[in-house]
């Protein structure tokens, strides 16, 4: 067990991220091992609604492919993928829309008001939020690269954020679905790190947050001792170029640069699997992910 | 065609409708035909922006019932009732919840938008709006009433109005779905018409406006000339409690005696299959359905 | 009479105006057969009441010729006219102040309040709301323009529009007697349509509506066909110009174009004969008067 | 010439008023030989305005008689009086509004505006301030009162003082005159002390200040030495009743006692012909007129 | 090295404290060691800084007597006591405001400042925040109680709180010195737990924190093992009675039972000894020192 | 005595002086005799408590010198001077901080509480107020100028005048004590004018008011015809540059100019021996004291 000074030593590390970062706007984007292990999910929530006591304004994006998955199942319906990205027909996003919005966002805001915090669900449709426009797969074929119509996957065209602003100058913690609204109210299903890192631009967020399944990333994939800490913007335009990210974390850094490209100050990769790692990034000294900071060279 | 000083006399007879009810909060329970004809939807939704526009305040409570057992259907699920109530295990609930927050909500949401009104979604779980707890359904049994467990089927424990006002305040319509939040975080399926009722109670609503397939109520059901338009709040449980009012009738009936008990001005019930029905029993001198007023002896 | 479905018809109709108009500032320019018939006068004053209830502020000017002169006849007084402008001595003046601002004012805000709106009288002396300075006559003598002192006339020199926001924001509908204070002190009678577009210039307004005695403008005056709906800032400055509009029409559509140019968005020139002519100018499609709208070539 | 040291006393002097009065609200009935003399006129202005720029809130309540009566002998009208009132048909209510709405109050607006303040004209009728009905006189015939019908001479029945409120507030003097609106819209002609009275009741007001022709009240008509600097209002009341208040000061004692009945702190009869005799009643130790007070046995 | 995982677990650990704290005022009596040790000085400062970020709004009332003493000893005045309480002339007093209005006061608010929060230095006279009267010792003298004038020390008959509320609504930390201003302007030196308790039930304070050099209440002097971590309001005032507090500790638990009599919520003797008292009383589970509750029997 | 007409001059000669300043903010340097004869004393501050209840928001900066002389005797410690400025060791800026901010300050807060307005004390480490740096004095050596380190006196670096607005906003009259706080949390005492230069001109005072004892500015020192009641920023700058202004007067004239350079409107030098020469400085057409003001060639 602690010593008392022990635990007075931990508060005062957190006295200068406090002051800093107290009246300041985060997105968190949930998703992963972290919303599915109950462990993990209690540990969130709590570093969410710690983040709103002390003074943060959180703003909750989430994900939710795995259940998706299994809705479909439940209808007898195989999923096909192009470019890694499901072909999604009006069946398959009215599914995904169901499940997003009617299962885990109402489990998250469930888990948040229990919490002792006051959350409210969104998705892109709620006062227009998120519009969006289909998406086109790109897709590899004989040398060249081919646009495909994939469905119901969208881009996010426009944020309009006034409702969030709205709940969070009411001390509500916004939830939001990635279901964005198309011109003519159909429904589209966005990645939701996309989705995190266009509200983190719109809000001009002091921070993303990008809960995960790895530690972060790693300057040589194979050597564990090459973790990096700091990432610059430039660095990271670079090290995607270059291929040097690879597979799931791709979107993941894209939509750090994205974020900082909007406005947002700074943007974090962080394992969702080790308990209470936001607040570790946010309130002491070392951090534990790798941060994506603007500027470089 | 109409001439031009006909459109002028329609405008006129609006004034001291407009006069009475601008800034007031208007619970419009949504359901029914009205939710499945394109037609009567489109002429819902309009009726609803139009009243915005001009400055009443809408809150919508919308339900659900048929799509939750299409969706039950698709799973392989049979329902069983009693006592008019669906028996609901966790399975059903869920796929309820879904549908109603998932999918009517988001719809309702959308078709509101593309009016250019601001609609957000919200359900009982957002903010705590609607604490529930299990209803019990009662069953008569050899000449006694009994008390029967149906699962997830819930009564209105609290209303936490202030996410509604917060909505209100900055313009948006709220566009609620009938569940509620149990204290162990559970979900629980509440009947809509209750659901309004206590809505337009804690809100002290100006109306309650409750859309059915039936144009209103008969003193006589056989005698279309013994047609109600008002009703007084006492007549009205004299006529439930002597069985002059039946079946589908009845939680209506009951929901607009709840409403005016809590402090609701007035509640209606109003024909959801005639065009524009909502805009009729407002603004016009003579209104359509049945209105149900404080007082009687 | 009309049948339910034709009285949501014209409802509908109204959707989109109200949407349109809602929050947005009216300057309505009363005079003519509008303020002497009784009918006309109440088909007016509701038309300010309903356009006050659905949310658009209204601001009243209005005029009064035939009573000045009505005064002057019982005072003995002759009055003398130079290029259609009264000539305006002291006791003139002191007898068109008397009764534009302490018969015709007060009349107009009565017939307001007892429509249930609430109207204040005000006139140019009111916290200086308009400040003038003498306007001198233009007479062709022997083929060339000469300025006659005509007395106490006024021009428009500055306005000083805080008191109308003042009773805007507080719910007021502010009516408004043309009579300028100078410099000394002295009053001056001005042309209630310019004061009226002053005003709507200085209000930034969305409307300027002048309630004359003529059904619009025709583009041929012995054409009854040659009607114009709308017209544009440029077409009514050459038509000005070119000696095609006449008479009592050209300070009307003068006042307009300085509406524009000084930043009102429409102004329109309506029938105050036909009754409801405001309503139905803003609330149909077809609308009834003839509408000057910036731009043009 | 005074020393820089007197200057400067009579500053001191002032000091503990102004911290008393700072933000409070006084109303003045200004009427009689300081609406006519120009030298004494212009010193009430000043002394209004200069009460404004220290930080009280004035309301100005003034009179007419003399102008009514030259505007009707003007129509070659002559006036009849039962018991001091004029006889007022609808022609001449009509003289008195012109005279009292059109010139008189527009001119004290004019005056106000130009030393510096803002002031803003108001009769009964703006925003419903006054509503009246109308006044029966008291006539001694043959040993009994009866009340006659002497046309439109008016009681305040109620005052809405929202208007009053909204233009202090917004730092403008209201300017009132005594005309109020009946229930049907007609227009009757109220006297400007019971106006003030009432006014200064509604408001709370701190002071009721009333200019008169007259020193202030003596005990004893015929002797100097008898003046009353401050009277208790049971004493007023008891002056009255014996008698020993006459003529014209009787309605200005009455509205003294109507005012401090209603709600007003203190009322004070002034003479109107001394310069400055507000400023001097209100910041010096001695002041000048009769005020009275609560209280008294 | 503490690990993550243990970090993580003292932030949780805050987490219901936060929760419950967050907007609430804690009056904090800053005095003895903890304002002498340069490493205790700093641990105290630390922890309001902290307690300020979090969102609690601290308030901070200081002692000096040591530095009174010190001061007096350059001016080669020696200090008498009757019973416990110095003996103040005019030169005493004055010495007294010197050190803790212009040395202690200043120093305190400078190294909060230098913290990152905005502190603002306060005495009793600023705002006439503590109105104070001449206290009178009490002296056994032959087995009787007499009352003996020991000069300017004080009691508080009155605070007046608006400038705390002012500074707390703006941001700032007051810092509170404990001189009292008298009826004629004179000074006064009040004990600052005194101060620190009618501040607290001023304010209405969630918590009155009373640093002292000892680690609490012990039931039995002697015995380590009889430490009283909560005491009720009743024990408190019984032991006072019963002599089982001695000595410095009684006017400390005076003023606990002062503070919560007034109005504070809770009272906490803390050992400013303990680096982060503070901090660890508020912030963990066990605490660390005799807390104070209303109620007890 | 004054007659009533002589008062009433008075005060109507203020009336533009009260319409141009009130809301004005103006900083008054008080100083000299004036704070050590107790008539001028109580005259002050009776002019800053008229001025306040008048609606000017005056903010005070008081000196010092011969309280800090007289207690650094007290210690038994001489002080010695470099170019008019003491050499200030730590023990001479602690004496000086506790005479100023513990002793002058709450005296003059305290003085002006009892005549009824709300002072608060503040000094240059509330809040950050003044940030101060190291003054190297100037001495002129062998036709060298040479920068002599005399200890803690210092500069104004910045000034932080969110505080002074707060306390403005909320009513109360802010009095500072010219100690300043350096970058490492140490006290330096600053010249009082020019803290009061460098506080107008952060304000953007209306005023600055620089009492001394003299009766201003001579063109000509031995000619009492010489008088200058007006001097223009240029020819300020020119009679310094010139050597016509000497000794004491050389800081006065400078801190004028620093203030209207800094944006501070107009700068007075005042004889603080005269009573009330505050009031009769801002409120007569003649005023008494030199007044700087903007421009000149």
């Amino acid at each position: 067990m602690l010593s008392m000074q022990e635990k007075a030593a931990v508060m005062i590390e957190m006295l200068p991220y406090i002051q800093k970062f107290v009246g300041k706007t985060a997105v968190i984007k949930y998703g992963g091992n972290a919303m599915i292990n109950n462990d993990f999910k209690r540990s969130v929530i709590q570093d969410i609604v710690l983040m709103k006591f002390i003074g943060i304004r959180p703003v909750v994006v989430h994900g939710g492919g795995p259940e998706i998955t299994a809705l479909l199942k439940q209808f007898g319906k195989e999923s096909t993928f192009v470019s890694g990205l499901r072909v999604t027909d009006a069946e398959t996003v009215a599914a995904a829309e169901m499940v997003l919005v009617g299962k885990i966002n109402t489990e998250i805001v469930s888990l948040i008001n229990r919490q002792g915090a006051k959350a409210v669900g969104l998705n892109g449709k709620d006062a227009n939020l998120l519009v969006a426009a289909k998406h086109l797969a790109q897709v590899h074929e004989e040398g060249l690269i081919k646009s495909v119509d994939i469905g119901f996957v969208g881009d996010v065209v426009k944020v309009n954020p006034d409702i969030i602003w709205t709940l969070l100058d009411q001390g509500y913690i916004p939830v939001i679905a990635p279901i964005g609204g198309g011109a003519d109210g159909e429904s589209y299903n966005i990645n939701a790190d996309y989705v995190a890192a266009e509200i983190a631009a719109a809000l001009q967020a002091e921070k993303l947050l990008l809960l995960t399944d790895v530690e972060g990333i790693y300057r040589d994939c194979g050597d564990k001792d090459s973790f990096i800490s700091t990432l610059s913007f430039t660095e990271a335009q670079r090290m995607i170029k270059d291929g040097r990210i690879e597979g799931g974390m791709v979107p993941k850094v894209e939509a750090c640069i994205r974020a900082l490209a909007g406005g947002a100050v700074k943007a974090h990769i962080i394992d969702g699997r080790q308990p209470h790692s936001l607040l570790l990034e946010i309130f002491t000294d070392s951090g534990i992910g790798t941060e994506v900071v603007k500027g470089g060279q």
